[in-house]
């Protein structure tokens, strides 16, 4: 019998993957409220914005004022996604505490999502890592696609295992494995997970599920079984992938401390106040919470 | 390393536990046509409908006509909810060719819903168990509020497996464990499962499992990891319980197909004509689907 971890760090992606996504403006103000009320909840890990050109990602082009207009509470990690050396720098001047790189495990994907090679999209971060490592900034690296890519179909655990040791080896500290369109089912995350166990230690792997196809949180139970103590989740399962067709939200972080919660899995969240968060930026988007948790609260 | 059952029987219940829940008046001729469907992608075993008193669930009120309308496959069974002998003879006039009975694992609930006690509601179904004996009618038997009641919150263990017990010593040949409210989660269910098992063989097991909370699909995969391989679900995820605050749909067959064939496990059900029979009747109800698959195969 697998036994779980005793504790599970959340990451808690929602002010970015989740608001990347939204098609309306969302203010400055509101970003910043979000974040403050996610951390009142206890997480103490928050994706809180993208360095990336405005002209790719016009949402995240407001991430410096995000940055700056946080009341920063200790021992929380404000981590902010960099596709480059000018967006590592700006992340570094509005005092972000991490930074996170991307690459992809499918070409196709990363040829359209990023517009170069697997290969020369890991060459491209090596600027980032040498200049993390010097200014102690600890870096994550995100792998999407892990369990199917929308332009190719199957993707290899062992192009993914690849993947993530090269990202372990050029100096991230953990390394997330996103299933991006939602694809994937418990046993090949198992499978999966058992092939990267291969190359890196299992402490160093997260997983970032997206719920297309309903499966995320079997998945996550999958992962957790296996040995995973890293989650990523996205409060109110706000946002999805404008580059994969068919990528609907993020797994909900209600939903993923609900099943924690059972579990006697510790995270130092607390619910009520995470359902308050989720409340307000679900008010503010007006529309339901993508949260089955959430909505089975406010009945 | 548990392992997983290399074939699934798919337990259909929406046209019985779903649609039972329905608001607006389904027509005889919809729920025929919606069985038919169901039967065309593979589905062998469907709950048609359920002979109770039609002045509490008027949506049943037609079962007979259902029964004698449906065009029926081979090797199919069309079963149906009896909770007394006057149902009972009535599903045999039908031509049912099982019926199903249906106790609470929580004194509350049983009072609530069925107005007796639980160990009243078992003496009842003892007629229906001899007569069904005699005929060679099979017997299924229904536990709700397993993980969990509305009245009254936490639910033992040992209290479902006492009445599973029960159940199958008086003659149900399978015993069926219902998340009517769907709070459970997956270590619950592994727990309820292993404490079932010394009771009953786990072949006699199934999961009955509502999405209240995202937590069903989790806690399917839980059970297959604990040896069950009969489940039950509710196409387009139809359904609830109109008496359990809060229980909204069953788990969508469609969902515990993807998951199912994920994990290469056989079940004879075809997942194309299955969204159709999805796509009918969300169609004829003109509401979204409630499976994250059909709706994202239908983008």
């Amino acid at each position: 019998m697998s036994t779980l971890p005793s504790t599970v760090k959340i990451v808690e992606v929602g002010p970015r993957d989740g608001l990347q996504n939204e098609s309306q403006t969302i203010p400055t103000a509101v970003k910043i409220k979000l974040i403050e009320l996610l951390t009142d909840a206890g997480l103490n890990y928050i994706e809180a914005g993208s360095f990336v050109n405005p002209k790719w990602v016009p949402q995240m082009a407001d991430s410096d004022q995000v940055f700056q207009g946080i009341n920063r509470r200790p021992n929380t990690t404000y981590a902010a996604l960099t596709p480059n050396m000018q967006g590592y720098q700006r992340a570094m001047a509005a005092g972000a505490n991490e930074v996170a790189i991307f690459a992809a495990a499918s070409e196709s994907f990363s040829q359209k999502n990023i517009n170069c090679s697997i290969q020369e999209s890991l060459n491209r971060f090596a600027p980032i890592l040498a200049a993390a490592q010097q200014a102690q900034i600890p870096v994550r690296g995100y792998i999407s696609c892990v369990a199917g890519c929308p332009y190719e179909g199957a993707v290899s655990a062992t192009a993914v295992a690849d993947i993530a040791e090269q990202l372990f080896t050029l100096g991230c500290y953990e390394i997330s494995l996103g299933d991006t369109i939602g694809v994937g089912t418990p046993g090949q995350i198992t499978e999966l997970i058992a092939r990267c166990k291969q190359r890196l230690p299992v402490s160093k792997l997260a997983v970032h599920f997206h719920d297309t196809y309903g499966q995320a949180l079997a998945n996550i139970y999958a992962a957790l079984l296996a040995g995973v103590n890293v989650v990523d989740s996205s409060i109110a399962g706000l946002g999805g992938c404008p580059y994969a067709k068919g990528a609907s939200g993020n797994i909900a972080t209600e939903d993923v401390l609900y099943m924690l919660n059972g579990l006697n899995i510790a995270s130092g969240v607390k619910l009520d106040k995470l359902l308050t968060a989720g409340h307000y930026i679900s008010e503010f988007l007006q529309r339901p919470s993508g949260s089955k948790v959430a909505n089975a609260k406010s009945r």
